[in-house]
């Protein structure tokens, strides 16, 4: 990440309209943990703050605003309740308007004149995890589950949007049966998560393949001989 | 859909920022069609009608209208350029507020006091298209192109959406590299949509499999033996 401990900051956004939520409360739980751990943590309530998730026109004076808490930041976190199986409006909106052109991505390299994207980008030198929380069972958001794999569920935003502006994308932090649950569970679930933030500075990320010519071919599909007879998301992915 | 030919009903549903865009141009064409053809056809531009698009509270009178909206439709069409390799926040937000709980799903069957979806649900009886348009090459959203699949890329939508609120969903109508294009292309484009408008009461949908007892169990995952040995949204269909 190139950064001492001292100097390590985080930009945690979440999108959650109430805020007695689950959502508020893993938020609460999971920044005193990095803060306690030493990170500078820049907290982006979307509702709170009243952020506008309508592009109409680019650019914005809050949309340069959001652009500068990214960019101070060497971890993003987006955290939300899934809604139709993706982020709610107004997070789909904070990408949507902040992940602007030239800014996180199709950034031009000066020594190739190439549009920087997909492990490359505005964005590049930045880890993101995404901290999701769900109605469905565990057993539903699975390879074969009605809802789909996690990971082929989460490709928009893990593939085509993390590793697409040049961030690191870790695996998400998804929490399944959510409704009803008491405020002992809700502890519980925040000191997993707790427990995972502190050591995220050395968690793997998914390791996504870099759109170079050693992978890709013109029209931008995979070589034949890399990850051979591979279709999906795990395609995209160095063999382990 | 148990309807005359004349008394087809469509929501043609747009979410394009600009009036004179390629979403804009095509849906002319596609809803010009459509009535030729015999439909009446309600025209939702969500950005023209200032749609918002930020859940807080359920319900509103907005909210109502845009429900009796789609109870009045057979055919369900959503327009949309893929931003983010999904909806913009303006289409998301008007699925998160619309497809409401006992509304669009968990519509509670008299007769089995179970929760109705996946194949059955508040919308069941209607067909749903996504017209689609995205900067990227044709050869990039593929098996093994680096956005992935198409059916893939839009499993929230055609499976988490349509088909979880009853709704058959029809295979995406998606036209890449729509950068740059000039007007004689867009015409063209705009031929190739109404062609499969014309067709579209017959086109068979996605085969995905209903949530019952027969293909899923109780933690919503599919039985060993149903299309075995599959996974991702090709082990949800009825093998061909």
């Amino acid at each position: 990440m190139g950064h001492e401990r001292e100097s390590a900051h985080a930009l945690w956004v979440s999108a959650h309209p109430r805020s007695d939520s689950l959502t508020a409360r893993l938020r609460d739980i999971g920044v005193a943990r990095l803060r306690e751990d030493g990170w500078g943590v820049d907290v982006a309530d979307l509702y709170a703050e009243r952020f506008d998730p309508v592009l109409v026109d680019e650019g914005g004076a809050d949309v340069r605003a959001e652009q500068r808490r990214l960019l101070a930041a060497d971890l993003v976190v987006l955290q939300f309740p899934l809604w139709w199986y993706g982020p709610p409006a107004m997070l789909k909106g904070w990408i949507d308007r902040v992940f602007e052109r030239g800014f996180a991505y199709d950034v031009p390299d000066p020594a190739t004149g190439r549009n920087r994207k997909y492990g490359d980008g505005g964005l590049v030198g930045r880890r993101a995890l995404a901290v999701v929380t769900a109605g469905d069972r565990a057993g539903s958001i699975a390879p074969r589950g009605i809802s789909g794999d996690v990971e082929d569920l989460f490709w928009p935003l893990l593939h085509g949007t993390f590793w697409y502006t040049g961030m690191e994308a870790l695996a998400p932090h998804l929490i399944t049966d959510v409704h009803g649950i008491d405020e002992k569970e809700a502890d519980r679930l925040g000191h997993v998560l707790a427990d995972r933030l502190g050591a995220i500075r050395t968690e793997a990320p998914i390791p996504y393949l870099p759109m170079t010519d050693e992978f890709y071919d013109h029209s931008i599909a995979l070589h034949p001989h890399v990850t051979a007879g591979l279709t999906g998301g795990a395609a995209h992915r160095r063999p382990s």
